[in-house]
Order: C-alpha cells, then sequence, then structure tokens
C-alpha cells in the first residue's frame, strides 16, 4: 500500500463489542428493583460486602464454561510485577478468596450479599453482553442442607417482594451429587474422568437450548447445528446415556406436575422411565410415598419417587457400583434433596402454589457446585425476538460449593449461595410492568430571554427557588439567543412546565408560566417544531413571588390528570 | 535451582495491590450519601446515563497526569480482534465518547449524572488506590459559563444536603485561560510548547503537597524529595517563574480572605505580588473596585482585583504579548470568571458565608480541561494519620472540557462537568458523624437445639414469622451440635435477642427469648465466651404464638436505650 493511501483515520466515537451505556430509564429501573431485593436480604440477616473488579487470575480459578475463548472466558492482563490479574467473572469466587484471606477475623457462618459488574470475554451476540451486572447472596461456613433450603426460599420471598405473582415462578432445586451418583455408576468416576464429567454436565446444561434429543446428540458422538457446525460429544454408549435419559425426559415433561402425569394417585404410582430403546416401569412402595407426599407436598414427593426410581433403575443396571447405596454419593445427593423438601414443606412454601419444587434435571453450568443446585424460573410466556411464546425462563439460580474457599484453605468450609441476573430479571419486571410505577417527571424549563449577567442571575434565582421547594428545575444552558430552540429543547424533554420572562415582564415583576402538557393536549398531536411555537399553549402571568406556588399548583394538577388517565 | 525446592506452591488468597474489599458499613454510606447527592442532582434537572467499564483506549485518550506508569497509567488490554481496549480512568472521557456516538439521538444540551468505579494504572499506596468511585454531573452543549456558574452552585447543594455546614467548605473556582494567559505571555505558547505547560500545570497542581517553594523548583532546574529522589522541573526561568509566582502566593496565604489582609478597605487595596527577588506593588483602581465589590461580594472582588493586578503586571513585563488584551486568552479566562462570581452572587451564593470563591491557584491535574475549573475544598480541620492537623481538602472538582467531544465530531460541543471522589467525601462525612445515624440493628438469631427435620422446620418457622412482620431474624446455619459457638455467633454478630426451644419447651409449644443487650448490661463488660454462657442474661418464656409480639416489644424497648443514650 502506498504511503498517500494512509490517511489519518478520524477519532471514532465507539463502543468494543458486547458492551452497551445504559439510559436512565434502565438505570432507574435497576435502583428501584435492587433497592428491593437488598431490603429482602437485609431482612433475612445478610449484610453487604464487596471485592474489587481485580483479583489474582490464580484465585479466580478457572470454573466458566467457555474453554474455547481467550483466557477461557476471562479477561486477563498482566501486572507490572507480572503477575496476571483478571476482571471477575462471577460474584461468588472473589467472596471465597475474601473469606479466605480475611478467616481470622471472619465469623462464620459469614451471611453476605453484593451486586456489582461481572465480565465475561465471550463472544458478543444480540442479547450477550461482556459485561453485567449479578445481585448475590451466600452463606459461608454453612454445612447443613436448612442453608440450601433457606437460599430457595430466600430467591421465592425475593421474586414476590419484587411484585411477581405466586405461581408465575417456581424455584427449581436439585442436586449435583445425585447426577455425580450416575456418573459415578456409568464408570466416569475418579479424577481421570473430571474432563468428560465436566462435558456431560454441560451438555446436560443445554437442556431447554437443544432439547432431550440435541442433549444425547451431546451425550454421544456430537451434535451438528442449522448453520453445519459440528460440536464433539462427550462421546458416552449407548447405555450410559441411556442411565442419563430419566434426567432428560423430566424436564421434557414441560410442566409443573409432569410426573404426577403417570399416574395421578400418589398411593400407587407407576413411573415411567423412557429410552428410545427401551421402556421400563418401575414401581415405588405406595406406603412410603402416601407418606411422603403427605410430608413433602405431592409433587416434590413424586418427583422424588421419579428419582428413587431411577436410583434403583441404575442399581439394577451397574450392580458393582455403590453410588446409590447407603453412603453412595448418589444416595447422599437424594437424602438431601429430601431433606430440603421437607424442610420448604414445613416452612409453608409449598402450601398453596408450588413455589420450590425438586427437579432432576437443573444442573447449572458452573463446575464449582458440590451439591445442591437451585434455580429461579419465571414460568409465564413472553413473546421472543422471533415472534413465538415461549416461557420467560431463567433469572438466576445458585447452589453448594464446599471446595471454593477450601482451595485456599487447609479446611474445608462449606458454603452456598445464588446470584441473580440484574438485566434479565429487570426485563421480566418491565414485562409484567412493575417497575417505573411512579415515573419521574422532566424538570421545569427556566427560558433565558436575555443574556446579560442581571438577567441571568434572575433566571437562576427563579431555578433555585423551585429547586428548593424540591422542584425538579433548570435553567436554559445552550445559545440562549435562539428562543426557538428552548422550546423544542423542553418538548423533546419532556418538560411540564416553561418559565419565560422576557424585559416587558421583568420591569413589571412578573413571569409567564406555561403549562406545557395542557399546551400540547391543546393543540393535538404535534408533529414539527414550527407547529409547535404555532400551538395555542395554556400559560398565564403571575407577580414572580407566586411563581413557585403556582408551578406547584399546575404540577399537582398534571399529576390529577395522569392519575385519572390510568384509572 | 534443584527440582526438589520446586514444591507446588498452595493457592494464596490475596488481592492484587491497591485494591480493597469493602465491608458493609463502608458500602451502606456510600449507599446513603450517594442517594443524597442522586437527590440533589435530579432536583437540578439532571437525568442519570452509564457507560460501560471498558472503551477503546483511543477514544479515551491520554489524560492522566502518570505519564511514567504503565500505559500512562491505564489498564489496557487487547481484543481479540487486536484491537487494544482499556478501563475508564474517569467519568468524563466516556461520557464524551457516549455523545458522539448517540449525537443524533441525544438534546442538547444533555444534562446527566453517574457514579461508578474508574481505574488507574498507578503505584498503589497508603490511602491510594488503583479502583475507586467517582460521582459526575455534566452539561454537554452549554457554551456559555452559567453552567459552570450552575455546577458551582450545585456542588454547594450537594455539600450542604450531606450535612456539611456552611463556613465548613468552600467551591474555589478559576478559569485555566487566565493561565493559559500568562503561558503565552511568558513564551510558552504555540504547539511547539505543549508538553511544557503541560508541566507547568502539573507543577502548579501540586501546590497543595510540596507549598510554593517546592513548586516553584519544579517550574525550574527540578526538585529533590526527602528520599533523595529528584524530579525533573519544567525548565522555566526566573522571569518566568516570577510571573508564575502570584498563583503560587495566593494559595499560600491559606485563609479564606487571604487577599483583603493586604489592605481592609476595598475603596484603596494595595495587592502586593510578592516574589524572593522582587516585591513589586501594583494599585488597583478604587472605583472600579468599590463597584465590583458591590456586585461581586467583597472577596471575590478583591481577588478578582488581584488577579487583574497579576495581569497588569505581567503586560508591563511583557509588553509584546497580546494574551492580556482584549481578545487574549487571558483576557477572556478573566472575564468569564467575573461573570461567575457575578453569577453566583446574584443567585445568592456569597451573602452569609463565602461558599464560592474566585482562586487563582486552583488548576486542576487533567489536561482536558479548557476554561472555567472548580473544585469543592473541605476547610475544617482533621488529624492526618502522622497525629498533625490538616484542612480536609479537596473532596472533587471539575471544569469546562470543550475539546473532549469535538475530538470526535466536525463540530465543537462545548460542556462542562465535575467528579466527586466517593470514598474520600464518605470518610468526611464521618469525620463529621454525618453518615450511619440509623445503624443497621443486627438480625434475631433463632439458635437450633435439634437438627430434625422437624425441629429445623419448626425453626425456621420461627425466623419467616419474624421477618414477615419486617424483622431481621435468622436460623443458625453453622454446626448446630455445639450450641455455645451459636451464643458465640451471637454476640459477635451484636444479635439483639435469641430465641431457643429445646425437647421441653417444644413439648410445652412455648419459647425461650433471650435480650443480648440487657444481658450484657446485667453482666457488665464480658470478656470471653466461658463468661458469656454463665452470664445472668435477661430472659423470658412465652407461647409460640406470642413470639413476634414479644420480640417487638424488646426491640422496641432496646431502640429507647439506645436513643436515651445518644441524648
Amino acid at each position: 500500500m502506498s504511503e498517500k493511501t494512509k490517511k489519518p483515520q478520524k477519532l471514532k466515537a465507539r463502543l468494543p463489542r458486547g458492551f452497551v451505556d445504559r439510559e436512565a430509564h434502565d438505570i432507574r429501573a435497576v435502583n428501584e428493583m435492587t433497592a428491593k431485593i437488598r431490603e429482602v436480604y437485609e431482612r433475612y440477616g445478610f449484610d453487604p460486602v464487596e471485592t474489587p473488579l481485580f483479583e489474582y487470575t490464580d484465585a479466580l480459578g478457572k470454573f466458566l464454561p467457555d474453554s474455547d475463548r481467550p483466557n477461557e472466558g476471562v479477561f486477563s492482563l498482566q501486572d507490572d510485577d507480572d503477575q496476571w490479574m483478571s476482571l471477575r467473572y462471577d460474584l461468588t469466587a472473589p467472596l471465597a478468596r475474601h473469606v479466605a484471606e480475611n478467616f481470622n477475623e471472619i465469623q462464620l457462618p459469614y451471611r453476605t450479599y453484593r451486586a456489582g459488574y461481572v465480565f465475561r470475554n465471550e463472544k458478543p451476540g444480540p442479547g450477550r453482553f461482556r459485561q453485567f451486572m449479578q445481585f448475590d447472596a451466600d452463606s459461608v461456613g454453612a454445612p447443613g442442607v436448612q442453608a440450601d433450603a433457606e437460599m430457595c426460599m430466600m430467591m421465592a420471598d425475593t421474586l414476590e417482594a419484587l411484585g411477581i405473582k405466586r405461581g408465575d415462578y417456581v424455584i427449581r432445586v436439585n442436586n449435583r451429587k445425585v447426577l455425580d451418583g450416575v456418573m459415578e455408576a456409568i464408570g466416569l468416576g475418579g479424577d481421570e474422568n473430571a474432563a468428560r464429567r465436566l462435558n456431560v454436565l454441560r451438555a446436560i446444561d443445554k437442556l431447554d437450548k437443544f432439547g432431550p434429543e440435541g442433549v444425547k446428540l451431546l451425550l454421544g458422538e456430537g451434535r451438528k447445528d442449522e448453520s453445519g457446525d459440528f460440536t464433539k460429544g462427550a462421546g458416552l454408549n449407548a447405555d450410559q446415556i441411556y442411565c442419563l435419559e430419566p434426567i432428560l425426559t423430566f424436564e421434557n415433561e414441560g410442566d409443573n406436575i409432569s410426573v404426577a402425569k403417570h399416574g395421578q394417585n400418589p398411593g400407587s404410582v407407576e413411573f415411567s422411565i423412557v429410552s428410545k430403546d427401551n421402556i421400563a416401569d418401575v414401581k415405588f412402595e405406595p406406603e412410603s410415598t402416601q407418606e411422603k407426599a403427605k410430608q413433602f407436598g405431592r409433587i416434590n414427593a413424586l418427583t422424588l419417587g421419579y428419582i428413587h426410581s431411577m436410583m434403583s433403575h441404575i442399581k439394577e443396571k451397574f450392580p458393582e457400583s455403590s453410588a446409590f447405596g447407603v453412603g453412595g454419593i448418589g444416595h447422599d445427593g437424594y437424602v438431601e434433596l429430601s431433606t430440603i423438601a421437607a424442610l420448604v414443606e414445613t416452612a409453608g412454601y409449598n402450601e398453596e402454589n408450588m413455589r420450590i419444587k425438586v427437579d432432576p434435571s437443573c444442573v447449572r453450568g458452573l463446575e464449582y457446585y458440590t451439591g445442591p443446585v437451585y434455580e429461579a424460573e419465571l414460568t409465564f410466556d413472553v413473546t421472543n425476538e422471533k415472534g413465538e411464546k415461549v416461557v420467560f425462563g431463567s433469572v438466576g439460580g445458585g447452589g453448594r460449593y464446599d471446595g471454593l474457599v477450601s482451595r485456599f484453605m487447609g479446611q474445608p468450609v462449606p458454603a452456598t449461595g445464588f446470584s441473580i441476573g440484574v438485566s434479565r430479571l429487570m426485563t421480566a419486571l418491565k414485562n409484567l410492568g412493575k417497575l417505573g410505577a411512579d415515573e419521574v417527571i422532566a424538570p421545569v424549563l427556566v427560558t433565558v430571554m436575555d443574556g446579560d449577567v442581571d438577567s441571568m442571575g434572575r433566571y437562576q434565582r427563579f431555578t433555585q427557588a423551585l429547586r428548593a421547594e424540591g422542584i425538579r428545575a433548570e435553567m436554559y444552558q445552550g445559545n440562549w439567543k435562539k428562543f426557538g430552540n428552548q422550546l423544542k429543547y423542553a418538548d423533546r424533554r419532556g418538560s411540564p412546565i416553561a418559565i419565560i420572562q422576557g424585559g416587558d415582564e421583568r420591569e413589571q415583576g412578573v413571569v409567564q408560566i406555561k403549562d406545557l402538557i395542557e399546551g400540547k393536549r391543546l393543540s393535538g398531536e404535534i408533529t414539527d417544531n414550527a407547529e409547535w411555537r404555532e400551538a395555542r399553549v395554556a400559560q398565564i402571568v403571575v407577580p414572580e413571588a407566586e411563581l413557585v406556588a403556582k408551578v406547584k399548583e399546575i404540577l399537582a394538577a398534571q399529576a390529577e390528570d395522569r392519575a385519572r388517565a390510568k384509572s
């Protein structure tokens, strides 16, 4: 290329891909929402704590699913002492570091919450951002599943505090140990199979996206997507996939009483475990089901029965494995899950509606979970960008991560917690009309007719007098010489009132007050600036001393109008 | 080194240097403070807008003073398409990019505010962090100095809304153009001297730190600090430094009426411009002073007179320069500064106290300012880490940056705005006892005596019943088997009340309620856990149904005690 064609490029104003600016309505909505969430967490006895955005890369660990992205999906750079630092990809790994670093000062159980931005070095796409906000709550030093049960209840209470009706959401709860049990039974136990287990986990986590048939391909040889791209699978054989199938098909039932469909009477239920090649009917003991149905609520009891029958089935097929025997990891998972179901039941969470639901297909994509996992799902339909009706879906989740703090320590530090995806939840609340109910009114505009210091000072005094009474107000700060621009500004800004004082009015000690909303109403739909200026707008002239009182009066009348229009 | 000594190091929990975790009291204080600031900005007609933490490096520009640090003080990394991205170092440069990128949709003047973290790749030190929060407000598309005057007033109103008394703060205002005029006059004009001008600016900005003598060294050959490190100076000669001296010595007077000291009667003031080698007395015209003293308030009039006499003096010394002639940059700066002084005067800001004060020594360290600059200073004394009494000092500032948006555009886009250093201001408010007045009460602890599902469910129900009434409450989530740990936890956590139910109580349908505050008072100073358990604590037994009412009653009594203790 010749030197001549290399013209210096003009500086271009643009954001890096996958990052966005946030506008006023969005910021106000998030503030309103996070204040309500905080209120619930505080009531539950959680206190705020925050960590910075940077951590040493090794302290964060690599637990993200994006193993094919730069730095495994994390933004990293080298400090001037050559140590690698990364921007946090979630709020859990930094909390683990915080607890380990301050272990002697911290009183366990340590119950904290935090909201903040996290960063993923992902391929950006529609609705996929590389910076987003999470709102987390965690109990560290809480070994029992009662802590996990509490998290599920707190998620439910949070959604209701935000105005989401009972029945419009469900907290799905499962236990990774059950899945680990299945994997152990089918020969994927041991350190040497850690990578394959991770692949299985991530395949199942894509159930929402690809459905059971798609996931089965990912568990086996692999899956080709619509564009022809091939994703290599976990390489399980048919027998192995068969054992994982009840997990996939449970979700596929698609409604809240999926299991109950197999038999309406909890006293004598037959559970079907279906795979492509085989149908096996497993009978669950009637007495025990009845008892549990009383204790846990019918649906969770049936689901636990479903899981139990899956376990029995696998035990039959792989009799040499101890995963589902007493003391086995799968058995432990089942017992923990039963305990959580019982605790939420006694606390009254499943009396009228199924608020907290056992669901064997809930696995969560992050690698660090070690026990119970849970997810908040909104169950109402929304229309997606393709015009299809879809269930709104997950707005957050979490689980037990007993290994995350102990990575730094010589001792085990059990912990559990969850994360809310702030922007997704906000979208949901907007869909439901649950945010921005008390809309912010644009400021009253004090226009500038004369630019001398005296007049300016006077306009400034009017503005300050309004502000002193708590009224949003501003003096026009653009080029005051074009008065038309000032009214155009007021219109675009949605100013409710404009204040005008020219030389004549100043001499008489009066001001003009234009009711811009009333003016707009009188003039009908205003389409351009010329029309706007000609429109007959409601206006009055008052002595300067009455300015504030009159503005208050007009604002009150406008508020009444708005209230009337709504009802 | 042999292979044997290279043992795998245990993962260490530590933060990168210059970053800190934030604790509950700090987070709550910042939330309380930012809510109050937001309220003032909203009242002034500003709306929130936010940008992400990353920008393309070229879009940010390099305006930081840290030219000797990696990437000139900025954290940068390369995206996977090889473009350089940086973490923002302030909130102004990203706002400029935002306005330029959305110029067609944005209605000017564009009045916005934002709070967020910014990052400096600085050498960390005590009180010097590499991540900190700023809270900014800006008017973009506001060409007149009335917009700068408004910013000064808004800073003053913000400080008062936070509880800082009139007289305990001052907003210092100056104009970069005056300094630019001096530099032009002494031969530092033109593109070829840009780097030297920047060195002069940054030397003067260190006036607080090094005093006038230290700054003079930095303006000349250079300065050696206590440790023997030498900082190269701007290389000005004695004549040039002499002209800058009035700026340095003004600040050195050190009180609010520094100029007035030279002559108590505004009708006939003699201003002294003092340098090491020379004393020149310049008479300021009495008529004009009197007139301005009425219009601007006495102190600002005198300061403007001081600046005017400095200008005359430089004009005499460098008669060939037009910098301080009509239309010269220095003269323009003086006129703008006078206008700002007049506007804040007419708006009533300097009636009782000197709230907004013209100060020629206020320059601000950032390179991008083009006109008025302003700074909020807290004037009360605090004790520093060395035990010395010092003025608290700056908590924020800003200025006009007419060139920052137009870097991206083919047209000028004038703008002005300021930034509050959130953590510094919070420290000040804590010193004044203006934050955390209504202290958050720790949660009521529901202890766990028995770990079976039934009992757990029951404890959970008690906890939920308290929460339902808005009382902060938690069930103990640690290992319940060590009951002593539960009481220790309650003590450390500051829990006001503990709820206990063992088997006997459960059978009778009653609960024990321990008033831990009263108990503490009765037992005096408790030094260890054993003592605590033996201490006679206030406790009662009530039927389960009366639990919530009784807890409310005790909490109310404790609140009364606290109120009494305060008054």
